[in-house]
């Protein structure tokens, strides 16, 4: 089986550091990728550390992943060595199953095989993440990079971007509307490109009004600082849709009682504690609280190839792998702009210069 | 101005007594009813002992009404005298704004007029509902009652009826669905005459096993007692669409994990502390949890002529107005299958006998 270079966390407490994984080796449907880039997203610190209870050790977190396909099994069609692909959040799902059927695996009733810390139905294990030189992935869950995107910059893409991409297009927003986006972090700066681009009157919402000139960059059209609550009153009743990426306890009725009637907003930040709402924000109004997860695979090629067309990634700072320890960190003081991703050169002690 | 006798609440702790209220001089589009039946909803009881903090005394509750026009004002080509009408819980609304323009003034933009402790832009003073012998409504907020209904039993249909009909029909719950009932009250009896006679496999959720046999009855194809985790978790995933009547504190998640992919729960009860949603719950399987509002004065006349068609009443048991205080006390121990309604005669100490 072939080996790979990695940076793995050993256990909740520990830092992470330097790990030798097995891939399997390649089925005849398998692609064996060499990373270049892998984002780092906020799941990966969650895992790592053990905080949904769930983390079985070694974990190799990342599924932001950018790279070379290096060899392609016998079966393979879609892809050749040399092309550049990616891979998200799920290597595998049953894909008999009505939700993959409908190519949403990432709603599959048996559970996706996610890129990081599942059991590895064809290998045996678990699934190791992106944090590697090299992963090998059945092509069914292999992306295709267009021409003319910053490899780096696209890596978040793959988590980031569908996150908030997927919400956006499954309740239809577009011209004519006017979106509010809760929070600029590595989801909510994605998600005013995206809304941004999609023609709709893009408003973000921040506790930090420092953010308002980034945010204009990034595609707002409007700034409103959540806690000014004249600022928030101005804002009641003129919002059709509403993506709501903070992770952190806030209140949600606040936000509902910006919809209109029959608006929505979603949510794809998960609040550990769960949220509180008041019957009365979606009762008047008739609006809705809703979920979204990612995106599926079809919608992920899709997602990407927009990107491809409006020249959209991700804004990025690049790390060497060495420097994973200190990017956790820096992510729970929400000190990044917008997202990290690793240089995985470094991993073999190049440096982190040239993109 | 005329006036009516009628049962007021004249302070948040004092029992319901006779008064006698002034009622508009009929306005070129208004009409006179004589009250026949009025039902008693849980509202009455929230409005007369102020618990919504917003009670103007005396307060007269009701808007469950149902009577006979005993005169026209000279623009109404509506009606006529001796016709069999209803008012429900709207007397006006502004007409003018987007709300009221898709006939949805529940949502009115400026606030509908309630029936009653609402500030009455015509006649000045709050309105006065429905515990009356007669009341003063624009033709606009006037139902028909379609022939051969039983008029006490159809009484419930303006606040229970289309409180549960407008978002089955919404959410487009029909044949080939499979949807579920939290609770079996006012609300929930009437939600499963509807899901089941719009072809929906229909399922009640109670706390209460011995009401199996009356749910049966009243549509539902399947009993679930929500307090067995067992036959909770034989549910999961199963459902298209969940309406929940439930004012008392509940687990919300718990039905949320009934939903299949895309699925809704709409909020139809008002938990007066709020509801706790995990983030997850919706995520996974990218559900929904909505509300609604009654409905529209449109929309309840095509329930009401839809009962007309299928035969559709509220089972209630009717009192006289005399027996308003322990119809509540009542209320308050879930006593009653599944509406009190006022004989209105009785107002004049005519017996509750014939209907």
């Amino acid at each position: 089986m072939p080996t790979a270079k990695a940076y793995a966390a050993f256990s909740a407490d520990s830092a992470l550091a330097p790990f030798v994984l097995q891939r399997r080796d390649p089925l005849p449907q398998d692609i064996r990728i060499g990373i270049l880039y892998c984002g780092v997203c906020h799941s990966d610190l969650h895992q790592a550390r053990n905080e949904w209870n769930a983390t079985t050790y070694p974990c190799v977190p990342g599924h932001e992943i950018v790279g070379k396909v290096l060899e392609v099994g016998r079966s393979v069609t879609k892809f050749k060595p040399g092309d550049t692909v990616a891979v998200g959040c799920m290597v595998d799902s049953c894909r008999t199953c009505p939700n993959c059927v409908d190519a949403l695996e990432q709603h599959c009733e048996h559970g996706p095989v996610f890129t990081y810390n599942s059991p590895d139905p064809h290998g045996g294990g678990m699934t190791f993440g992106g944090y590697a030189e090299s992963i090998v992935v059945d092509e069914a869950f292999v992306l295709r990079i267009p021409d003319g995107l910053d490899l780096a910059a696209a890596a978040p893409l793959l988590c980031a971007g569908i996150t908030t991409y997927s919400p956006l297009r499954h309740w239809k927003v577009g011209a004519g509307q006017r979106v509010g986006v809760v929070g600029l972090g590595g989801l909510g700066h994605m998600a005013l490109k995206f809304a941004h681009t999609f023609g709709a009157e893009t408003v973000l919402f921040t506790t930090t009004p420092d953010k308002a000139e980034d945010a204009r960059r990034l595609g707002a059209d409007e700034v409103v600082v959540s806690r000014d609550p004249e600022a928030m009153a101005r804002q009641a009743g003129r919002f059709d849709f509403i993506l709501d990426t903070v992770s952190a306890p806030h209140d949600i009725d606040a936000y509902l009682n910006l919809l209109r009637r029959d608006g929505t907003l979603t949510l794809v930040g998960v609040p550990p504690q769960g949220v509180q709402v008041m019957p009365f924000s979606l009762i008047g109004g008739r609006r809705r609280l809703a979920g979204s997860l990612i995106g599926g695979i079809r919608e992920t090629q899709e997602m990407l190839d927009f990107c491809g067309e409006h020249g959209i990634v991700c804004d990025i700072e690049l790390i060497p792998i060495q420097g994973i320890n200190d990017a956790f960190e820096r992510m729970l003081k929400s000190d990044v702009k917008y997202r990290f991703v690793i240089d995985m050169a470094t991993l073999n002690g190049e440096s982190s210069g040239g993109r």
